[in-house]
Parts: C-alpha cells; structure tokens; sequence
C-alpha cells in the first residue's frame, strides 16, 4: 500500500537473548521524536480510528502479536505484526486500526514529530475527502 | 546514585489500555537517536557488564519485570523495573549488569548516540580506574 512499508530490522540472537537496535535515519527514514507504547489491551478493543496529515510513525510489536488495519481511498489491507524484529512505517495520509492484541502484548511506537493533536484526522469522511486529493 | 535517577512518566490508562508517551528533551533529557530492546532473555541469564563513557540512556520495562544492577566507584544498587510507566535514567560512568528478566519480559532502552563501541568500557578494572576520576 502506498505511504505503508514493512521494515525487517537486524537482530542479535545469543544465549543472552535477542536485541534489536534501531537507529534513527539509518533503520528508519526519519529521526526520532516521540516514542510511545500501548500494553493491556484487552480481548475484543480496537483502538486507533485516525490518520495524520504530517507524521511519520515505525509500529514494532515487542511481544504477543497484534493485527493493523490499514486503509487509504483505494482500499485496505491488515498487517499483523507478531515478532520484535519486525516494523510497519506509516506514512501521512492512512487511515489506521490497531486490534486482536493478544495477552501481554506490546505495541512499541517510533514518531517522527511531538505529539500535535491539529494533525490528527479522527473523522473518516472527512479523511477520505482530503486523502483522495493525494492518491 | 550520582549520574542515574529515576524517572515516572505519565500514562494514559482508560477501556482501551495504558499508553505511555516520551518526547525527547521533555519527559527525559536528552535527543533520542536510537532505540533497542531486548527479549526472550531466559532464567538465569545477566547481561550488560560495562559502562559509557558519553552515553545516556533511558531503561524500561514494557512487560514483566528486570532487575538492573548499578555500580560507581562508591557503591552499588539494584533498582527493579517492572512498569511501563517506570523509567530508569543512566549517565556515563555507571557500571550496569542486568539480571532476573521474567518470562516474557521486554526491555526498551532510548540512547542519546548512535552505536560507538569506543564508547563502552567493558573491563571492570578499567572502568573503576577511570571512574573514580569522576566520582
């Protein structure tokens, strides 16, 4: 889907565990400004409903799995993310869904701007009216 | 400890679950340029053995819980996170060691540079000889 990437990270994997480093503009196309994490979903709630006009977002699920609903005005799609060495960037312009978190889950997200509540679109007609312009 | 402290981010908790966000330079003192996170680390296992000597960092656990060891010239402390709302700041000349990873724990840990492995110190003797310049 255009605006959306899936992004395999490197992963160290030893007997001391697994770590996965990022770097900001090198694993990830933007630098770092905000980080946020989302834990104890429970069973059955979807959470997300928006898109943004500006911001750059990388999803990591840091354990369990949970799936995305991604959609733009020519469709959609769902992602499901399920392991730590796997990110989803969002780009401006998705509609975005965020479900099915599983027990002890772990959505890790990377932002590229501070939290600015003017770029978010929380209504779907009137995301689908300025994101036809764009694709 | 001198050179670490902790840190309680807020947390938006409501039907849809905990969400913690971070932004540099506000909730915690310095740029982020990179993240990793470490998981799957089994019973038993320690991890760390070093210090910086520039980096600062920011220590959290986002599932189950890890005890960190700190150590400087002048003594030791073992600090246990184990919320996401917890954070655990490191500056430079802190020795640390990490141990008691629970099942499914996750570790995320925001760094203020990119990867310089000069920058580590990873012999105990070196470390308190140029430490205790500085404590």
């Amino acid at each position: 889907m255009l605006n959306c990437a899936l992004i395999k990270f490197k992963e160290v994997r030893d007997k001391y565990g697994y770590l996965t480093p990022i770097e900001e503009k090198i694993d990830i196309p933007f630098e770092i400004k905000r980080v946020y994490y989302i834990s104890k979903v429970e069973q059955g709630v979807t959470r997300g409903f928006h898109s943004h006009r500006k911001l750059h977002q990388v999803l990591i699920c840091l354990n369990g799995s949970v799936k995305i609903r991604l959609k733009n005005p020519d469709g959609e799609e769902v992602i499901e993310l399920n392991e730590p060495s796997l990110g989803l960037y969002i780009g401006p312009y998705i509609w975005r869904e965020m479900f099915d978190f599983t027990e002890g889950s772990v959505l890790l997200v990377l932002a590229s701007e501070y939290y600015d509540e003017d770029d978010y679109i929380r209504n779907y007609d009137y995301y689908l009216e300025e994101a036809k312009k764009r694709f």
